[in-house]
């Protein structure tokens, strides 16, 4: 392996000769060993790509930057955003908690680059660009690292979980449309109940998302601040008048989202409250996506020793050992994405509790889990959806049975003859193995004729229209 | 002890003489016998006093109840709301997860109570008012118990919660104005680094906050669906048709709070996202407060040997061993209910994600670890702003003396000299334990004119006015 | 109301006339209304009054305390500890982090009540006993809370949760044991499996017990090291030679439990680790009783539309509108208290986490998450064995039923036909909604004779007995 | 891209020509989109791989396996843990919640690998060794995953975590030795407290994590045990009489780890309370360490004002805007691990508590979690170790200094004065700026010479020798 040399404030040090990372990068590799390799998820550095390029632009614009390393350090940002760069980001979440080592990772590689683009041979002559005083002009890994967390994050949302989420909701939706004349037996306490129709038990799921979906939306204004402009500590020290708000302009313009520079910038350092807030409703998709996928698996348990009332696709063998069995397969995927969103939301939240003054230094670790939960939840949605609740169907042959076999169906007696006389009813028909229609009339409380005026499956769903 | 007999559905159970309640809270008492009696907040017994009067006023316009239950009904609920019949609700928790022995519990201590005030002795002839027939009149646990628990949390959160965080907000904004021009040293990665006002720094405080209360109203539309109307699976059976409208208005009538009937009753019996939700912001101000507070204690230890830039009101010994210490008390009670509410956050999730078909049985856990957080967290507020806040002040010497030894005001040359050899005057002053200005012009990259010139704090802070 | 006047190192207090605290505890009650009253449990009193009790005969028998104190302050320690001062200790959780004041309220209610056993008048004359010289005399709040939260801690352990885990645990063995033979269908992915027999399917659950409190067990060790002696940072500043093992060795002797001093006195201020520990054994307890109070529920799911393969006892009228409907109730009270500790298991290792220098400050947050924890599984257990577990009984009928149907039995024959051929059999009848028996013998795969001796249900439970 | 056709009982898929996995591999990968691909831990791959070596060895030993095919398939699972075959393994955690996936997948690789073995080419001709039949002989997705995930763990504790938490202990202890003459002031509550040593404060250190380790060990019992033997639902059914305790010990010999075959079957294939145990363990260790890392950085904050007691190793530029800044970034990685194991833990414990009947289908998120914990943690405290515990060193002159000022001092008078007096003296000297000495002498308390004799730091921190 060859290496050239690379300087930073406290030295030499050796790296891989066809590398663009430099000095700083290499120090953390070597310092920072921690899991695999190259764990610092790349949709941060994309983040970092889009932010490097507008900061260059605005203080071109401001005056405190050429036109020519202007246009270097974008031609790199946008080869590192067409992922042709990739692999020149080694570094692991688990280095500095401000990622300055990661921000460095790219002012490296973009000087390096550019000196190429300029025209020279990477370690030869002196830099074209220099990483801290032009990359990183303006800047510091203290306003640019969440900067890039809140790109990743928003972008991440609004192109993987938003999507992926809308796309099971609407197909859940279709069902709730389909199933709506369906009745079947209710269940609460997983025990028998009044009836309701399939289409409204899905109506609740559709509803479940909604909320959802709307209180992710309701948390983006706060992720959509960024806290570039800040640099150190927040007040903005060797930065150009106008900058802040400029270059929030650039990243809206670059990324066609919504940012905007964060009023308060002690705030957007200090605290990363954003992402505690919007991973928080992640965490109540996650919430909401587990009961869905534990009544879907349940009502389709069986085929014939369980509850059989809908019937989803077998897209695999489901056993090594069962011959012909199938299983609930992308129920199991989405719970244990839940359960993985919900683990993160603890990472996220004691992260989030530990800045000390102006600076948390939690920051790739809540950014990482954030990102994960983000895309996992997306992702298992649309696998969800396309591999289990398209092909949904019910099994209306166990529905019927099952419904008719109803003791609950009583309740619809309470109003007429009042709540203790029914419990005597469903009591004697369950203790005497009968149906409730045998035993109301065996009992006198009401007559056959009355029974099946007022006993009707279809009408005790109809009250409420949801 | 002296015994009365109640009857329910499974017979005959003796009852304290003196006690309104009947048979079904007798019988939960014997069967739950976990932790501490009586642990069933109050908060939702006063929210089902709300409801079961708001039930009684619709089912009697609806034509379903006379008028003269409704106004027994009504005076037993207003007795309840002032706190006369407190004792009368002995269960716990840890009971069944839809919270139906509660929901009993208040239908039959209104129904006693009833007959009372109808002028007949308890335990003494036919009920005047029926616990299920009347006072459950369209009604079922299932969804009572999720309206009380909504009106609960809403009253708790807009009566405590809400005001306490904002009365700490408002005191921390005035601080944030007061300090506004004593310039100190900043602190990231717990390192000296360049310089912000205490203003600045208090400003970032103010606007996690704000955030967290912004983040919590926006949580609050969920919380204000009420399930009343839904049943006993959400298709409003045993209803009469409006009623659910009809009774959601009358309860933001008697509550002053804009409760609204929810648009899908299946959602809101099977799912308590909205609990999910909405304690997810108070979470959030859980970790703003967190590190506000740690903030605070770290900037106020001392008095000899610690940061000491700030003095804090001293409140009581501190010590039983050492005389004459003075501790950050009310940064630990705050930081305790920061921890206490993180894990009432994963309580709650925990069930919220394990309901079952239509229903969720973790009602009473969901409400009662979010009431316990609602509650410390507005009266923790309140505490730490009377009892350190508001005395928060500047110690202006050590502040002034600290600022004056850093090193980090080489920053400023960045732009004038460039990172390096900024750097290395830096490194050489840490090394020799002198000053910036001494090697500065030592090492010839500046001259003493251009140091005083370009190296002063008070600019330093200034760029961006947050 | 009337009041006297109580001094401590600050000035005056005002106390009420009637109470034995004095100036701290009232300042406490002052400074700290948050959430309600005397919220710190009785068990951590109870803890300090063993304390004090040791710290009495320890200080006696090693000179620096007269016996005549001694058996005033044993005496008061022992009324406390019969509960005749249960009213005295007015304080909250949410106070200073170290339990300072409940210390203080300890050694006030000591010395005030000590000085009327001595024949004086509260709050005339010079107090008999000092609470701080005397009560606290080698002592301090930072090693005497952390030694009463690990005595109400242990205690608990011993006397509420193994002996509640355990009795669950005996049951449910004795219920493995009759179901012994009782062969039913297995289920896998909530789909029908390979049979099994219902007593091995509760043998897990027993397995699952046996090795949770073994996991307890093995904590207990840690939590029996006491920090008294280490006093104010751990140096045992002011104790006399060998006191600190001589004051565990009495509070081994009053408690009737296997105390010791703990050897690291740091370690046993500054964190709290071994609440950690022990807490991880009593979540794990928890993430096992969910799974088996789950199951249990899913089993006795009915009365006619669900498994239904067990039945559990009806405790109680499971509807306030559905009569009729029996609930199981104990499963949901048991996961309540499961999701609950999950919970608390979080509060906790925040707390635990967050310790600064000598001490740890998130003490009375960790010691009553931790007592409830233990006291809940405890209860629970006791609750859900006496009204649910060992009135289990099966329904014969159902698991015939359903296993006779099971196409699963089909993997008797993979060693036989292999896998393939297997499946084969088991889609053809599930398709045709056939026997397996009839598309064996069709698909000639096996002849009848051979299916019927390959195929025996009650012989695919056997190669293990568990 | 070329490919070939594969088959199962589905029916036949198109697999990438080149790759030795097969249809069943193939279905998920299309049919489990979620995440990043191949996010499935190769620590699982190699955990099957023993065990597949050791159920064809423990087969032919019992004679249901010919010795040819034995060695066929022990010659792959070699070459797999020599890792030449990774990446056949491109399934994703988020699959199926048994594993089943994976397990064909690994029976796939080694039937096609063999067949190559076998002088065949790939995809031609009969197998030579059938994925279901031959190298899942006796086993099922079922008993063989966990057994899988318990070696997985049980090495990677033992060979990186373990190693990497005592390296970094011992570490600790050299230091707490160094340091045990180092007089300097104490803080509790973040407060000037009484002294003690620097070593003193190591030693607790120390005593954490031994506790931890301890804990850890504690656990290892239970996940010694395998499921394996168990197949489908834990009867063992098509196992041959004596395979379960054959097969661990295989699983022993070749992995020089003490596994033995779980006593009950039932509990290891539908619950994972062993990986829960041990990773509540972990998480211990992660509370202990963030209190550690949290001391640690607070200690050596500065350089100029900060505490800035202890100095540690500079080994990066620590910002990219401040020059000469150094900061403590590996207590920043170490915290930021801290926070994720706190956060995988709760992730396991939802996955734990969630299992129904026969089988916990959250198998791959658990033991990705624990895997992930267990790397971490022992990389993080090698990481720690070398970068920074090692490099510590006190700064004398700042430790004399500060303990020279404190107030705290004062509490040696207390067994000389009472506690009320040397309370004076403290706040007097507070209030007025001055020593204790000067006023312990001007209050006429003590004399010179008494003040002297009593109040020497050095003594103060000897009662204990811990």
């Amino acid at each position: 392996m060859k290496f050239r040399i690379e300087k930073d404030t406290m030295g030499e040090v050796q790296v891989p000769a066809d590398k663009y990372w430099g000095a700083q990068t290499e120090r953390s590799r070597n310092n920072f060993k921690i899991g695999p390799p190259a764990s610092m998820p790349l949709d941060i550095v994309y983040g970092f790509a889009h932010l490097k390029k507008a900061a260059a632009y605005a203080n071109c614009e401001l005056g405190v930057l050429e036109e020519e390393k202007r246009d270097l350090i974008a031609r790199v940002c946008d080869e590192i955003l067409e992922g042709k760069l990739d692999d020149q980001f080694p570094l692991v979440i688990w280095q500095t908690g401000s990622g300055t080592q990661s921000n460095m990772n790219v002012n490296e590689v973009i000087a390096n680059r550019a000196h190429e683009l300029a025209g020279h041979k990477i370690g030869e002559g002196k830099k074209t660009i220099q990483p801290n005083d032009d990359v990183n002009k303006s800047q510091s890994s203290n306003d640019t690292f969440p900067t890039g967390m809140h790109i990743a994050a928003y972008t991440k949302i609004a192109e993987v979980t938003i999507p992926g989420v809308t796309q099971l909701r609407n197909t859940l939706d279709k069902k709730a449309k389909e199933f709506d004349k369906i009745v079947k037996i209710g269940r609460t306490h997983l025990m028998d109940a009044t009836p309701l129709t399939l289409g409204q038990e899905f109506s609740g799921y559709v509803s479940q998302l909604d909320h959802g979906l709307k209180a992710l939306h309701n948390t983006l204004d706060h992720l959509s601040e960024l806290a570039l402009g800040g640099t150190a500590v927040g007040t903005g020290l060797n930065t150009p008048k106008g900058y802040d708000v400029l270059v929030a302009k650039y990243i809206a313009k670059f990324t066609g989202l919504p940012f905007k520079t964060a009023p308060n910038k002690f705030e957007a350092l200090a605290a990363h409250d954003a992402l505690v807030e919007s991973h928080g409703a992640l965490k109540q998709l996650a919430v909401s996506l587990n009961k869905i996928a534990n009544d879907i698996r349940m009502m389709a348990s069986g085929p014939r020793s369980g509850i059989g009332e809908i019937i989803i696709p077998a897209n695999e063998p489901g056993s090594s050992i069962m011959p012909g069995k199938v299983n609930p397969t992308q129920c199991e995927a989405l719970t244990m994405v839940c359960a993985q969103v919900m683990g993160n939301d603890v990472a996220i939240s004691v992260g989030g509790a530990q800045g000390h003054y102006e600076l948390n230094v939690f920051k790739p670790l809540m950014a990482s889990n954030f990102l994960q939960s983000a895309e996992l939840l997306g992702d298992a949605c649309v696998s969800f959806d396309i591999h289990c609740a398209v092909g949904i169907e019910p099994n209306h042959k166990v529905i019927k049975q099952l419904l008719n076999n109803s003791l609950m169906l009583v309740t619809a007696l309470n109003t007429k003859i009042g709540y203790y006389k029914a419990a005597e009813i469903a009591n004697t028909a369950h203790r005497n193995g009968t149906t409730l229609r045998e035993e109301a009339i065996n009992l006198g409380y009401v007559t056959a004729e009355e029974y099946d005026e007022w006993v009707k499956p279809e009408d005790m769903t109809g009250s409420l229209k949801n």
